[in-house]
């Protein structure tokens, strides 16, 4: 059974107790979130080494990374590498979008599902799609059978949440193409099932046979991300018809999802201008009935190439606070090629503090404490507990021993002007330190 | 006179007519903004080589970096490196806020002031209390003859704005007292002279004498901008009692600059939890009546040491889109130590996307084509435009060039599985590479 399914009958699970715990409230709150719908625990039977979350109202924001062998980098150990990075980093989950040739796709998946002990996620069609060139030599020619296959292989290997694009539809590809727009299709998968679908001339057989999809997610208990593939890919294209007729389809087959029992969420943009955020979350909201939502940035511009890790914090601030549930990391390669294992680094910090920085506002159990720690911290000039209380404790401790003499009291910005110690003599409140 | 008093007049300078040019409006908009006091154009009458920027309501955002020696680093070439740095990255101004001993800061301040072309801005009150534990032993020591013979001295080497914290007070100290705080002052000028305050029993010269203060000032015209001492250091201290006193106080000031014919603004936070930054937008332009609102940060995270260009983006966007019309940048090396060049670079660009980010939606003219640009050269795989038109082409193409093998028309993040690549063919939209 489902975790959804499971708290429909009242039941608790080990996967409920424990992410009730680590997020310091009661499994009832999860339970409850379960059976509404605004809460969902990726967590495939099969994932044997999996420590869950929960991701939804209520509970913290939380930060996904993206890994994965590309045509030019099929190195899995360089991507197990940035896998420990990431989890190092923070990150809550995982994605696998390896597209390295062939076999070594499930060959790459296997060895990322037995190191994680985070969610991990994958884009099934990315691997169908590879075989099918392989197979039948073209993208176009993968069939029904194809898509489903892969779907089963890798639920079976414990993938504990699936990007599907159902919502790529005859109708949605039609309101496309009356919107017209200036970068028309940035979704990977996305754009592989809009050729299949203006090559075939039929529907997409993810929408068209949902129902199997979900026989599959249920079997396995996968949750199921339903992806944008008509997610914006600049401003310019933000918030347009295409994209919410897309959000349309998608809020129906939230509704579907749940009557078979099966965990889902919502994926959204992309590029969107910071005024528009909100009305974006919003909606995603009402149409997906409180589906959680899991969002791509936003970015805030598109002419930010090298720094799209702080475009997409950002928007992700602005997204977690009016209501998005998990963010998607950005690295600073976005648009510019792979990223690097530093790039991972720097991508889930960021997310993390968009995430962090939305979770002050949303009240979540101990945010407000941490940064209030800090403040202590710093007050009393105390720096190995400004360290150990940093987001990034690697980075802090680099940055304070690159631009310090050592033993000093106080920071080299001010040196020996600084605030704190003058404030503290003239205010009567002696410096914990010093 | 001033550019206000010329504005006033019905005059238009050479000043009001460069900046005018620069930003695509009538010299009309400069001079009514000018006469209202919801624009500013820092322009000292003896910073010969000064190519103007104005700051105010209905232009660009604008970013200023803070530069400068300390203790620590004296080294005078380092920061003219930095400034250099800052200009090519795209900073509207510089701060000079050395810190270095003696005379060395007279000298530092005359490099700076004669290698800009960007406006410069000081803290005069830093250069009284060096001089003052020189001359005197001590920071509680100087004198306010001390105080506004080193304003007229920075004044007459041609210093465009500076900030005075003239808004601490005996009675805004009182209220900090009352309040409580967690980090109590951050301001290196508010704790000098809240020292010298509490030590000296009398009123802020600055405050007591501002007169003088808008004497000095009117005759180089140099922009007053009315430091805020009293920002919060921490999120817990953020919108406080004694923050709002001290901003009131300000607004006060502001009249009587405006009524001496000075050119003024006010600034703000600081640390600011991302649902009060909009409040404290807003607070300022009523109190203030429409005066420019210079913020640092506001960085909406105490917890990220190593990334506070990114908490402070991520609040300067929504206090910009809010209102804010120039964004002191923080750098990586924030509550950590001096920035590195390194750090002053990421600094300046974080800021630029911020206040870009913002522009996007007030409105300003030419932030839309930009992006609109970019997302064409991004949809034709155009990577040499794509670089041309990044905010910082220099990382843009040193990404491109590590992450990429030489020739490839896509990037290695999909290689040969590019959306964009297909959804041309499928679309029937032939691509304009490739």
């Amino acid at each position: 059974m489902t975790q959804i399914l499971e708290a429909r009958k009242g039941n608790t699970t080990r996967q409920m107790r424990r992410v009730a715990e680590k997020e310091g409230v009661s499994v009832e709150q999860i339970a409850e979130g379960l059976v509404k719908g605004t809460v969902v625990i990726p967590a495939n039977r099969y994932h044997a080494n999996l420590d869950p979350v929960a991701i939804g109202t209520g509970l913290r924001t939380k930060v996904n990374a993206n890994i994965g062998t590309s045509t030019y980098f099929p190195d899995i150990e360089r991507e197990l590498d940035k896998l420990r990075l990431a989890v190092e980093a923070g990150a809550d989950a995982v994605m696998d979008l390896s597209t390295g040739s062939g076999l070594d796709i499930d060959r790459s998946r296997r060895r990322i599902m037995a190191a994680a002990t985070v969610a991990v996620g994958t884009v099934p069609i990315y691997q169908v799609t590879i075989e099918a060139i392989e197979k039948r030599g073209s993208i176009v020619e993968m069939t029904p059978e194809d898509m489903f296959e892969v779907i089963e292989r890798q639920a079976k290997d414990g993938v504990d949440f699936m990007t599907v694009h159902s919502g790529i539809t005859l109708e949605s590809i039609a309101r496309l193409q009356k919107q017209g727009r200036v970068t028309d299709i940035v979704s990977r998968g996305g754009s592989f099932l809009t050729g299949w679908i203006l090559h075939q001339g039929k529907e997409n057989p993810l929408y068209d046979q949902f129902d199997r999809l979900l026989e599959i997610a249920q079997e396995y208990d996968v949750t199921i991300s339903l992806g944008d593939g008509l997610r914006p890919g600049s401003l310019a294209d933000a918030t347009d018809r295409a994209q919410i007729q897309e959000l349309i389809i998608l809020g129906e087959l939230v509704d579907r999802a749940r009557e078979a029992g099966v965990q889902v969420m919502v994926e959204g943009p992309g590029h969107v201008p910071f005024d528009q955020i909100e009305a974006n979350i919003k909606i995603q909201k009402t149409l997906a009935k409180g589906a959680p939502f899991y969002v791509l940035g936003p970015l805030v511009t598109d002419v930010a190439p090298g720094y799209d890790h702080i475009t997409s914090a950002i928007g992700g601030t602005l997204a977690a606070v009016a209501g998005a549930d998990f963010l998607c990391y950005v690295t600073p390669a976005e648009h510019l090629g792979l990223p690097t294992p530093e790039d991972v680094r720097e991508g889930v910090v960021a997310a993390r503090i968009a995430a962090h920085a939305a979770d002050l506002v949303k009240g979540v159990k101990g945010a407000w404490e941490w940064d209030l720690a800090m403040a202590k911290a710093r007050k009393a000039l105390d720096w190995d507990k400004q360290i150990a209380l940093a987001i990034d404790p690697v980075k802090a401790r680099r940055y304070r021993k690159e631009r310090n003499p050592e033993g000093i009291v106080e920071c080299t910005m001010c040196g020996k002007y600084c605030a704190m110690k003058i404030v503290a003599e003239h205010l009567g409140k002696p410096m914990e330190v010093c």
